[in-house]
């Protein structure tokens, strides 16, 4: 099984903004080569490529599992419904790969815990 | 010296997504009250109160202090641009009160830690 993880991000006119994604998706990579053989950053709109693109690429790759991690701090509308019909989408056109949408980072309940300790220093 | 914590978001036209940050900044205010008097959520656009409005807020209400978390994940134009001209607002019409503007949740290092074991379980 060839795994590949996809961090979804919203996109920014600002290149500066899309590219922290893009790094974040590096040091990830760097970390978690155990667990995927790729990490790629993908984004809504403004930049690319997009989530389609990428689930694309990661299949033309090889991988039999992509995971999508919506990199989004508060379940506004592209949370709770673009990103879950682009995944409808992603799995029509791919019904052999298995496309799994993990919850948003601002459902972890470890944030929390991270801004107590970023906020009582 | 009276201390304010207003968590910055930028605001949604999805309520439930507003009520995110407003519950957060409960949970935060029940865990900080040694560090603040008061934790408010304060947005961008599309919501109320504006930053602004908050800042003006809790100055009434006595701060002498006012931090400002930026509660996003990436330095886009909203983070690089519009907070801290927002902040040089507040600014000339508090001169009186330390408005001090945090780094963005994004710039945390903790935030690859939390990504790390988020994705590797």
């Amino acid at each position: 099984m060839m795994r590949a993880l996809l961090i979804l991000a919203h996109g920014s006119r600002r290149e500066a903004s899309n590219d922290e994604v893009r790094e974040l998706a590096r040091m990830l990579a760097s970390r978690l080569d155990l667990s995927f053989s790729r990490v790629d950053a993908a984004f809504l709109e403004l930049t690319s490529p997009t989530i389609d693109q990428a689930v694309d690429e990661a299949v033309a790759a090889g991988a039999t599992q992509v995971v999508l991690y919506p990199y989004f701090l508060a379940a506004g509308r592209h949370v709770a419904e673009d990103i879950p019909a682009i995944v409808d989408r992603c799995r029509s056109r791919h019904p052999a790969v298995a496309i799994d949408l993990r919850p948003y980072l601002g459902a972890s309940p470890a944030l929390i815990e991270l801004l107590i300790n970023e906020l009582s220093a």
